[in-house]
């Protein structure tokens, strides 16, 4: 093992942070009386990339992308600006950088502590699409929503399923969320009564931000869909099961999931990512060759889902990893786009629920619970089938390298009553 | 029968053009050099907003909204806006109104011939809706792709039953379209092939822009719903129905209509509509307490399908009303946000495929020719199961008033080859 290179930013270095000289993950902040702009996390700091770009330390390529209250505009930018960036915001932040370190009052005006912040939902979104590429979670939610016997519908294992999701509601962690109402179809009751949703449950995924548009009419194929890719974030799809149950024939869930979805407020790059690639999973059948793909195109993330009731403490529910999922990024997006449909800048692609094969590494409580069945024991002697009223969600993740983490921080969400 | 008012411009009084005096319906359009900016169709010519909001002819507090690519600026300055703007221009339009029809400078400037224009996309649409509201359309496709005996599912009656589209391949009427390919399950084969889909449908709809947001976690009622519209167009939800077929289990269709969706460029605004509406549909059951509505929500609208192969003329493959619904737009409104699902201005909500109760006020070919069983007889002896490379499909709907029509002209779009 070689020590892991360090920045002078001392938090940086303690082997936990998730925010490591090699991670440098984008989101948008605010402090003060300023206007939300990009910034990278370091240890426990913020840098200001608006401020740094004023004082000509990021490429000139780069100038003036960051004064904005979206990842948008730099994303935009393209592959080549992201990775000179990055470079540069390595070189300043590394142990021996010099420009920023050595200057006292640049150093006061680009660095704010992340604990005197406001983060934001980093990317402006114009479509968020939802995938189901667990093969645990599609077998757990067909065994429960439908037949046990055949829980794994016939075409799960040909298409990584997916649909589209509500980009309206997509919010960043730490936006509190009404329960939802909605029908809610009783066995025992000839109609649906309407009112708040009685199992109202977390989903544990993960979501990658398109970072390089694709024309309508022109597919992206398996190989070509890295570069289509940005960066990404956790995230949470809150869903209400007992709406979603009723709803969901024949297309798909509605209501159920649109009253919000949580993101993660740091943007990690899969250029952070790439030292965490892993072997794809073995596919059987092959898939179709449109779906055949080259290289390593899983992910070691560490995954974890807390849950904390009002006034107690956390405990955690799940624990999981990323690399498991049946279906990749890329066969996702090459699956989205074989019909010829675009994707644009700041396309959010979510993974679906990261299910493990037992009940403590399930993304979602009617898994965890086997439908409220099995009630999860929490600290202090609660126990949740479902999610209560004050109840907050913290999901988190990492990879783990050699002496460092790059990780996504965390996506909260706390659930408020029902509005009457 | 009173004589309608008529406009200066002969050809918006001629009783047949869907441009009368009484519609005033905007657009996106550009002509020569200039750059896409917001009109209005008035027979067959086009009032550039630009130019005339730059000779201080309309209101003061429209001011700059309409040298724009888009409507959204416009739409935002609210319903007030909409309102003093549509006067203004119906009074500079009127057979008396003065200030544009006696200044030639002006005129020339400011009225394109719509022959002359290129019309855009009108408005951006941060998200698309596409709802299943007629009862006949939901009964015949759940017949073909489900169970005779129980083709209307037992939500359908309670829910107006929608699901997230994909606004990214939202495209002007005009666009051509490549035949999707994708995933096809032949009933006699053990795996799915990938190929161009062979059965290649439209969907005749309506579309209703959303002018007024709304908060996450803040529902519109049905009795508000009418202030979140501000206009309506035509719109061809194309789908693959193989394609859906296979995929569509669970979680809804997707590469299936994500290929492309078609809609009308002139924006019909809710003031415009108002003379046409009309009861609301009988519902049995009586819908849950926050569907129930209040006042007229139908509206009359007559529509038209024609399909027109490579170098043959048009045939009219269906007539059918928009009046027929069975879920209305305010219902589906109030369902859409009753989870707390916001909207934003520029949504895009459509009606589900427009069905009667006969073959020929069928809005799909997927139910005019039974899934490919009784072709459609066109014009010069061809026949159409589903629809064949170089066929133009041209929707098109009116009002008809007393002596006018307030129209939405047409929404076309051309099948071009499958790419390989």
């Amino acid at each position: 093992m070689t020590a892991p290179k360090t920045s002078w930013i001392a938090s940086a270095n303690d082997g936990q942070t998730h925010f490591s000289l090699q991670n440098l993950p984008y989101g948008i902040f605010s402090a003060g009386n300023g206007s939300p702009r990009v910034g990278v996390a370091i240890g426990d700091q913020i840098a200001d990339l608006a401020a740094l770009d004023d004082a000509g330390l990021l490429p000139a390529a780069a100038r003036g992308a960051f004064a904005a209250p979206s990842l948008n505009r730099f994303i935009a930018l393209g592959q080549p600006v992201w990775a000179a960036t990055r470079a540069a915001l390595g070189a300043l932040l590394a142990e021996d950088g010099r420009g920023l370190q050595d200057d006292q009052a640049l150093r006061d005006r680009a660095l704010v502590p992340m604990s005197a912040a406001t983060l934001h939902l980093p990317v402006e979104i114009p479509g968020y699409t939802d995938f189901y590429s667990s093969r645990e979670h599609a077998t757990n939610v067909g065994s429960m929503f439908r037949d046990p016997e055949n829980a794994l519908l016939p075409n799960w294992l040909e298409i990584p399923i997916g649909y589209n999701g509500r980009a309206s509601s997509v919010v960043v962690s730490g936006t509190d969320l009404h329960r939802p109402n909605g029908q809610i179809k009783l066995p025992d009751q000839a109609r649906p009564l309407f009112g708040p949703c009685r199992k109202l449950d977390y989903e544990l995924e993960m979501g990658f931000i398109v970072g390089k548009p694709s024309a309508l009419g022109e597919p992206v194929d398996t190989g070509a869909a890295g570069a289509h890719m940005f960066g990404m974030v956790i995230l949470n799809d809150w869903s209400a099961r007992d709406i979603q149950q009723w709803e969901y024939v024949p297309l798909g869930p509605f209501n159920s999931k649109s009253f919000g979805t949580s993101i993660s407020p740091w943007v990690v790059t899969m250029e952070a990512l790439e030292p965490f690639r892993r072997d794809n999973p073995v596919q059987s059948p092959d898939p179709l060759p449109y779906l055949q793909q080259q290289g390593r195109n899983a992910y070691d993330i560490a995954l974890e889902v807390a849950v904390q009731p009002e006034g107690a403490s956390a405990t955690t529910v799940c624990r999981t990893n990323f690399k498991a999922m049946y279906w990749t990024m890329a066969q996702q997006l090459a699956h989205h786009t074989v019909s010829g449909c675009n994707v644009r800048i700041g396309d959010l692609m979510g993974s679906g629920t990261i299910s493990g094969t037992t009940a403590d590494s399930c993304g979602s409580l009617l898994e965890t619970t086997r439908n409220g069945a099995q009630p999860v024991e929490l600290a202090g002697g609660a126990r949740r089938g479902f999610l209560e009223d004050g109840d907050t969600v913290t999901m988190t993740g990492w990879c783990q390298g050699d002496g460092y983490r790059v990780g996504f921080g965390a996506v909260t969400g706390k659930i408020l009553p029902a509005r009457r």
